[in-house]
């Protein structure tokens, strides 16, 4: 079989960007550090939107859609804001073939657009929480880019609330950091995470806190899959959004913002990959089973449409690959570089034995005979041995590069050395004050 | 009951503005012409793009993400596109502190990036067609807007495919007209649609052909809700999308492009609204039952969750009000506005007769008491004849204000006095230019 890739041992960076040029996820766009996400990288990501998104509406946030472009003057409302984004910003200057009054800059994330409007509609206690999300486009402007890992413009989810308390903000910043981004990043994508709290220096700008979900990569180095910031009353203060409390006052919001993009592609082709290609869990693949002809006779061709059918009325994502102009060799090889995690193979000799074969890309890798009627049954098994074997081999590979700690004294020592695994428990908010106080982000560096 | 809303015989448009603002869809954005869409508008546009997407998806049209910015002298290379869309151009000049070499447009519609790149993935008649989709952000600049119906930013889906001939790019363009749209805007929508033809002044800037799907609003005017472009060779050429074909020659592909956008909102509100407010067809409805206790007592709450948990579990959108610190009468006021199709009321009056109230928006407008074990089948019931008669009201509206022929002579005679119906199969491909010839459009004007 001619290698399609650079090894991963060999050239860690080099096989991933193989890896997104061959499986055909993406390449750059027309201009600096943009990128074009091709349908293979796209179904990926529309499969990430879906379940994020029930999950984010389980917490009560409604979607909503905010203007691309903010006026220049919005950002500096916010001090450390301004100063974090104002020198990664794109700015529109013309419309309509003259310059524009004020100046707009794409956004490069929406606090202070939506902290404007947020400020227009929570008037009372009874208002709140106020809890939004929107599924955008922003831009940042980056001198080095990598597709999906970062590039000038993604796409992401960015959600905003405003709440009564501290409080609230508070266990509201870290429900969507446990109960969204980590639930789906270990049941769905099948990697398990590390959250940790940012250093002062790592935090978002303008923000009390940034939680973050860091997952640990094939190549042993952690990748930041998702973030949750407390902003306190700094973005309350600056956009004026205060609600009348039940105590007939005025009081200021405590608002949260939290985060996930493309970059999370990255994370899947980076955290699963192997030297054959992509390897996709079974719960997030667009494409479930691949279901190949090895010639395309009638026969043959009647009865992988068949199977196509049951197995989609069996609730599985399949596809049907009935070419029988392109070698076999080829498409298997194909097959395992885009990652559908089974194949079942369907040829004349087969039939005759009124067999199929499955083929696993992943979990017990290799090849079964089954008989036609149990193909359903067998796929399925398939898949769902396949989905804890990605998990429990990331899971392995977490462990064998953190080191356990017990109490907080202990990691914080640890950290010192760059290595530190900690139960979240342990930490509490008091802990994570400790813990950035001395400068430490847990994770596995 | 007090006004909420200007009467649509008075002022439509004003009748339009109200219920948009009172029903809480969108508003104005903080720069010129933008809009912020709210959770109630934006839940409406979800429910599209869930229902748009899957009957794209079932043309085998593969959905993928372009950039936002577009180098300016893409633009250029076609000479009529150019013309049409550089005046409306939103430009970034700067990024990252300093100005660009290039000046990049933020995306009037994507023709020219999304050539650029089938240029380079078309390379044989075995790649055709190729059929790519996108959801995204686009921006015209406009000096007088409305909310949905016409601002600088909007969101839409835009189609962009290459055909081997071109008969099977009018046949694609005239399958996304009638299969996607109108199929969509008529049995998930209501609203009936009249297919045309826009004149050469009218059509796509470098369209051979665009054809329309235009619907009849209350006040009697045709609104676009959404077109499909043949794009001849003009791209292909402008792009060098060429294929090797089966002639081991090579020659251009045959492009087309079709959108529809949030405008669509526009188009549900004023095809629907009544002077009480929204009425949202049940099969788009993001809440088809409106679940609302009367009071807020122990056994009234608890009859509500049950109702509530029952309808989600026969399959009908639900929502469940069981407050009881806002009057009943003022959250039925809302309810009507935002136009849920059905209300399920319950008090404890009911409750004592083992009943409920359904209260129907659309329909047989009106209060019905039903059996508490009847609820689902009575909900189900009036939601499907609520549908049937939200879109036999607006056929009526629609016969009413055009005139039949049964001939293209007539027809082309009928439009020089503004109003001809025509079907679609009498006019034809021949039909269609010789009507563009004589410059006509054929809709309800
Ligand atoms: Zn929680
Ligand atoms: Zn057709």
């Amino acid at each position: 079989m001619a290698r399609v890739l650079t090894l991963q041992g060999e050239d860690f960076p080099r096989w991933y960007q193989d890896v997104v040029a061959k499986a055909e996820l993406a390449e750059n766009g027309p201009a600096k550090g943009q990128q074009v996400i091709r349908p293979a990288g796209f179904a990926l990501w529309e499969r990430m939107v879906e379940e994020v998104d029930a999950r984010i509406k389980s917490t009560d946030t409604d979607n909503a859609s905010f203007p691309l472009l903010i006026p220049q003057s919005y950002l500096s409302r916010e001090a450390e804001h301004v100063e974090g984004f104002a020198p990664e910003c794109w700015t529109v200057t013309h419309a309509g073939g003259k310059e524009l009054e004020e100046h707009l800059v794409v956004r490069p994330t929406s606090e202070t657009v939506i902290g404007e409007y947020m400020a227009k509609w929570v008037k009372s206690y009874r208002d709140l929480p106020l809890k939004l999300n929107q599924w955008a486009n922003v831009m940042r402007y980056e001198m080095r880019t990598r597709l999906f890992l970062r590039s000038s413009e993604f796409l992401w989810q960015e959600g905003h609330t405003v709440h009564e308390s501290y409080e609230d903000a508070h266990e509201f910043t870290l429900h969507i950091l446990h109960e969204v981004y980590r639930d789906f990043m270990e049941n769905v994508l099948a990697l398990p995470i590390l959250a940790g709290i940012k250093t002062v220096e790592e935090r978002f700008a303008g923000a009390l806190n940034t939680f973050t979900c860091e997952a640990i990569m094939r190549d042993h180095k952690a990748l930041q899959m998702g973030t949750s910031h407390e902003l306190g009353q700094n973005f309350a203060k600056a956009f004026g959004i205060q609600y009348l409390g039940s105590d007939g006052k005025q009081h200021h919001g405590w608002t949260t913002s939290w985060g996930t993009s493309t970059r999370m592609v990255g994370g899947l082709i980076m955290g699963h990959g192997d030297d054959a290609g992509l390897r996709v869990p079974p719960k997030l693949a667009p494409i479930q089973a691949y279901v190949m002809v090895v010639k395309d006779d009638a026969a043959t061709v009647e009865a992988a449409e068949k199977i196509h059918a049951e197995l989609k009325a069996a609730g599985i994502r399949s596809r049907l690959d009935k070419r029988g102009d392109v070698a076999f060799g080829r498409r298997a090889v194909d097959a395992e570089l885009k990652g559908y995690p089974v194949r079942v193979e369907i040829g004349p000799r087969d039939l005759a034995k009124n067999e199929v074969t499955i083929a696993r890309r992943i979990g017990e890798v290799g090849k079964t005979s089954v008989s036609i009627d149990g193909v359903s049954k067998a796929v399925a098994e398939a898949l769902e041995l396949g989905q804890q074997a990605l998990f429990d081999e990331a899971q392995a590979r977490l462990d064998s590069c953190t080191k356990e700690v017990s109490t907080l004294a202990e990691a914080i020592e640890a950290a010192q050395s760059g290595v530190a695994k900690v139960p979240w428990d342990l930490v509490g908010v008091e802990g994570e004050k400790q813990a950035a106080g001395e400068g430490i982000t847990v994770r596995c560096l």
